[in-house]
């Protein structure tokens, strides 16, 4: 049987609704300890139980006295720099407590945490946020033609079979996070410049920011309630959604040993290709929001519209970034 | 101090969300009890204690007993329409106990509540639906030129001095309520004809499904915590959004005297009218996700996107619609 859009969407979007399932999103959160920052009401993230437990942590610097939460104890005012050095700290100890994934994973690249004024308050290393449960970002790109009748066909990257990730498996055209000092804009330059070697001043003149999608995603969960894996680690995601319409003729291009090619699909192959789970699970959705943007999956072809369009959209129970250079 | 685009937001998607107000939240909803039907475990609305306590409710028909709901005591299968007819009923109660306003807005058009499966469980009069708090529709089309440089411009309405409803006040090209039998695209085919008078070959060739947005309004609540009105009216809501690139010189044209004119808005009169708090409140939200769509509003320009991007798609705790033709 072939996957609906919204199995894609809920696979990814798969941190139960306290609306929807109060009694099972509360027993899924004592498995975790809120990641707080002294001085700071909001939650930034989840650390497991399992994660809190195994690990020390300094009383110097973590207060773990609460049994809701993991607080670094750090004052108002404390340099991003200082905490971003506690946190490496902390990830080391994490990782020899038999997360080794982090350290071989390792990418020296961070993760901007935001404060509730949209604020960096500390950088977390990229192959850690997950064991934190902060809200990461990420920019996607979708190049397409659109031919005299208004037909739509994309341009679909097909990853390396030696990629360590998804290997094999479709992507949009570009991708790429937003680490430290990163605006999505300029992480979207970026990467269609890298992944796609598409001509920099058609990318700045033609691309087009088109909202961006947010869901919170829980990895090696097991589906069946009360059968909650313990290790499970949140990712709770925000990705800018970027889209541009080449001329005919325009073709992107692999520029490294990333992507084996690059094709133009018609939407019906794409369609396809999603129902048959080809698409990495968080470029199908970025797929299906373009296909909403676009008039081509409509409330007459798609039953679950509603829920797609809210479940891809997802309000975070953290504070987010700010983007805006005027600021 | 003019608005943002978040404040206009927020005023339209003001029932607070759990996540964030969990105190808040269970305090407001212990001012309602839940619309149920019997054999149905899903919460279809909701409707103020000082209603219920103010209305009669036949045990024939309804279970008050439980301090959380009232139940529509009709079994499965029982025809719409039956259970149409003891709405119908119970909304003359509720009118005859003080709420006047139901029948001098009476409109003898219905809309339908959805059970969980999407199917059709009964109807209730629009001019009643924020009394039972149930779940309405509706569509939004905006009309937009675009020149050679991608510069966009917007065909807004201005409604009438003379409208009951919001007199004055600036409007999306066309919109009208999804009621019983509507699907949404031909309310919209409908609703550009009759308010814009365009051409229904035009409309049907280039009009373009751009997704939905949701929200949950209160009417007539207190903002303040603690204060609320225990007459507030729930008024959760979806939208499904078009649009339709006209061509220069294709003039939307009032057909009655509901419109007082259309005009070409650059995007920044429309931005500066938004700000002014010049446009409806559910029409402004329409533009903003326009905007959002069309690159206009960018993570570089408005710090609030995220949070305003998930509130205009609110996933609601209530079954919704399917208009799938071939289900």
């Amino acid at each position: 049987m072939s996957t609906s859009l919204l199995d894609i969407v809920a696979q990814l979007d798969n941190f139960p609704y306290y609306e929807k399932e109060p009694i099972r999103s509360n027993a899924l959160l004592k498995e975790y300890r809120a990641l707080k920052i002294q001085g700071i009401n909001e939650i930034l993230g989840y650390i497991s139980n399992t994660i809190v437990e195994g690990t020390p942590w300094p009383e110097e610097h973590w207060d773990t006295g609460s049994p809701d939460a993991v607080v670094l104890k750090t004052p108002p005012r404390t340099p991003i720099s200082a905490r971003t050095k506690i946190i490496e700290n902390a990830i080391h100890r994490i990782a020899q407590a038999g997360n080794d994934g982090i350290l071989k994973n390792w990418r020296n690249e961070r993760f901007p945490v935001y404060g509730p004024d949209a604020e960096v308050v500390m950088e977390i290393e990229r192959s850690a946020s997950a064991h934190f449960g902060i809200v990461t970002s990420g920019v996607q790109m979708l190049c397409y033609v659109e031919d005299a009748n208004g037909l739509i066909r994309l341009w679909i990257a097909k990853r390396s079979e030696k990629k360590q990730t998804y290997p094999g498996m479709l992507d949009c055209t570009a991708a790429g996070a937003l680490t430290v000092g990163d605006s999505p804009r300029s992480a979207v330059v970026r990467e269609a410049t890298e992944e796609a070697s598409l001509d920099k001043t058609i990318i700045k003149r033609d691309i087009r920011s088109a909202g961006c999608i947010s869901y919170f995603h829980m990895k090696g969960s097991s589906s069946v309630v009360g059968q909650e894996n313990p290790t499970s680690l949140l990712l709770p995601e925000v990705e800018y959604l970027y889209e541009l319409k080449l001329d005919e003729g325009v073709v992107p291009q692999p520029n490294d040993s990333e992507v084996e090619d690059f094709r133009l699909w018609t939407v019906d192959e794409v369609l396809e290709a999603l129902r048959n789970c080809r698409f990495k699970l968080n470029s199908a959705v970025v797929i299906i929001d373009f296909f909403i943007r676009h008039g081509i999956v409509t409330p007459q072809t798609e039953p679950n519209y509603i829920e797609i369009i809210a479940r891809l959209h997802r309000r975070l129970p953290f504070p987010t970034a700010q983007h805006c250079s005027s600021l």
